[in-house]
């Protein structure tokens, strides 16, 4: 299996950063330069880091990035990856190296930051509103010509901004912009097709503006009743194309080709089929997934929603996207029997769909670890601690003691991410690599 | 109302570095050295900042400051306060210099951060398990003769680590360990007397360890039956301040004095009333708490708790711990009657112990927010929305329009801090004053 070369997501300015002791994860007592950590040799079996720790394995998000490359290629789409997941500039260039059209954010200052890292093309998947953020990205419009950047509108309200600043800031090129559809209930974006049209002929008449496509978030989508969520995104993506289509017919849009984009993590192929039947347009058609959690996977709800999607796809098991992050602490306390305290907690793994999944323990020192029984369970996270259950009379409650190394999967990458700002990559065999930086 | 002066929180270091634009909150398109952002002359209600940020009320942390130095003062306690609540620097600082005895922190990375930025009394309030972590403090021990840290041990394993690392690391001076208390069902701690005076009398026979007293956290202690949980928690101090003094009878204390501590949030006049009684003892005690939220309190938990705990000290309404950290977001999307979508998610608000309390609203400009009605909730939030439900047939509705902004309160400062690297301090009308660091 091949593992992701620190080479292909080295950035000098990050690597030639001093890390100073205090950083989650690093076990180190004098300043360190981030570039030197792979030379270090540490083994997280063997303790040599700070715990809790984030780690990344290299063979899987190399395996992902490959995947999800052939799967884009084999639907007709493009992948702009939503960049809100990881927030890291080193998987953002991995991403873009592994053909990506551009990284997807969620506001301006995660486009300040991918664009101090050499992002250069964005889609910003939300309404831009707050005047200072308008002004940002505008700003990086105005004074980067190489720099581009869609954004989205869902109302009139939202249309007139956008055009205000534009003209406010003297942009000598259109920002284009999307408009979003919306569901019922649920987030933002155009509840009916009449009013997205109303804010597409508003764009279209709009100094500074130009429409340039429509996109929504099929991902909201999740009920009990899962069939009827699969035809709910089936037509919400039948929906998307066939405002496409009708803005087009009207001769609304902007921009020298035409963008449509949806596709989270959970239903990406029925987008990619959905979107593939729009044709017929006057103009050259952009389709943009932008799942995010494709990279990493996980252990919980988009493994669950993952397992769904291979079986649609006829992708045979264990060859879909795999897990990547893992979170690894230790065993601080055994008080009664059944219950082992571990050192990590809110602040450090997603709890909002799911705790985390215990995989496996090991004692530090040579061998492999040893999966843990698929009795034991996290019932319970403090912002420090993590209580794992054992099951009455299993063995493992013997064997677990106070040092022991316990590695956890997670669920939603996304808040788990947002806890590190540095997660070490490993090999199979759990050797440190190098460092990926977040900007959260 | 005194405001914190900046002066009081400068931390040169900090002061000193360059921000880059993409800084949640900053609305930077250029770097700026962070000690200049006081005179940028940013107000919030302006619109001025960039949205989501998170704001700290001067006034009200001065406020808390003096509230928590007097209450311990009258109650014959000290304070060293949990700093993971914050890991601030700056607010670190400003306990110190109002009186804290220390800090509290949670693991070895918390202690090089607090070391690094001149913390110089340290009550870690965790088993300290890990290889690495063990070292990480014990190299400080060795290093700073002036730096002063006191760790936890619940078991006889636990006792056997650290000195073993402390006689691998050549400490020339005991590490002193306090041995936790637990409570069944709970997190770590020993669950009997029994077991505390075992571990106890392991580390006075210990080489490199010394018995500095007893620690316990009583604010787990918390069900449906209030009465019960008070009677929990009297009986829990009792046999805590028991433990110190059965320990004391048996001389096997290694330090000069005796250091008894507990107290969370919630109920820590319980727990001053319970550890005053303790006296008695051959050598000085030292009873302290550890309140990490009373700093900024909330709008939820914790406001409810000190409403409580106000009305068992008698404390009139209003004198009591105030609300002092809130975040300010901007109204992205209004897709339908009685819903607008903020620019704000769990990336940005604490969601584990009740969402945001929307406080207040203000059209960019001049003025004064006005109240949100109480029928106004935000009802769920994704990584990066809020969804706020507006009363049907509330004026509200009408009133609230995108690009508002909106001021939400919080419950539970410890998971809306550390989504924040950078905190904004203001005034009373919302004028940026200074900036906080954070370090998770």
């Amino acid at each position: 299996m091949n593992a992701l070369p620190h080479g292909a997501l080295s950035l000098s300015s990050l690597d030639e950063q001093i890390l100073q002791p205090g950083v989650k994860g690093l076990p180190i007592t004098e300043p360190l330069r981030q570039g030197a950590i792979g030379v270090q040799g540490w083994k997280l079996l063997h303790g040599d880091t700070s715990f809790p720790v984030a780690v990344l394995k290299t063979a899987a998000l190399q395996h992902n990035l490959d995947w999800m490359r052939d799967f884009c290629a084999r639907h007709g789409v493009q992948l702009s990856p939503h960049g809100k997941t990881t927030m890291s500039p080193q998987l953002f260039g991995a991403q873009l190296a592994n053909g990506a059209w551009g990284i997807t954010l969620a506001n301006a200052i995660q486009v300040q930051v991918a664009h101090r890292f050499g992002v250069r093309r964005v889609l910003l998947a939300n309404q831009l509103v707050a005047r200072s953020d308008v002004r940002a990205v505008l700003r990086l419009l105005h004074d980067d010509p190489d720099f581009e950047c869609v954004v989205l509108a869902d109302s009139l309200a939202g249309v007139a901004r956008l055009a205000e600043e534009a003209a406010a800031q003297g942009l000598t090129r259109a920002l284009p912009v999307l408009v979003e559809l919306g569901l019922s209930g649920k987030r933002a974006g155009c509840r009916t097709p009449e009013e997205a049209m109303t804010v597409a002929r508003a764009l279209a008449g709009a100094p500074g503006l130009a429409l340039a496509g429509f996109e929504g978030y099929e991902g909201l989508i999740s009920s009990d009743d899962h069939a009827a969520d699969l035809r709910g995104v089936e037509h919400f993506i039948d929906r998307l194309c066939a405002l496409a289509s009708e803005a087009d017919d009207e001769g609304l849009f902007g921009t020298a080709e035409i963008l449509v984009s949806a596709g989270g993590s959970s239903y990406f192929d029925l987008v990619a089929n959905g979107l593939r039947k729009l044709h017929g347009l006057s103009r050259p058609l952009r389709l943009i997934l932008r799942s995010g959690c494709y990279l990493t996977s996980d252990h919980g709800t988009y493994k669950r929603d993952l397992e769904k999607l291979d079986a649609r796809e006829g992708v045979a098991p264990g060859q879909g996207l795999r897990p990547a992050l893992e979170i690894w602490s230790v065993v601080q306390s055994r008080p009664e029997p059944g219950l082992a305290i571990l050192t990590m907690g809110k602040r450090d793994a997603s709890h909002d769909t799911g705790l985390p999944v215990p995989l496996a323990f090991h004692r530090p020192g040579p061998g492999a670890p040893r999966a843990l029984p698929s009795g034991c369970a996290i019932v319970k996270m403090n912002d420090q601690h993590a209580y794992l259950r054992l099951p009455a009379g299993d063995p493992t409650d013997d064997l677990l003691a106070v040092g022991d190394l316990v590695g956890c999967g997670i669920s939603h990458p996304c808040t788990t991410f947002d806890r590190w700002p540095l997660l070490l990559a490993v090999d199979e065999d759990y050797t440190v690599r190098f460092a990926l930086n977040t900007f959260f």
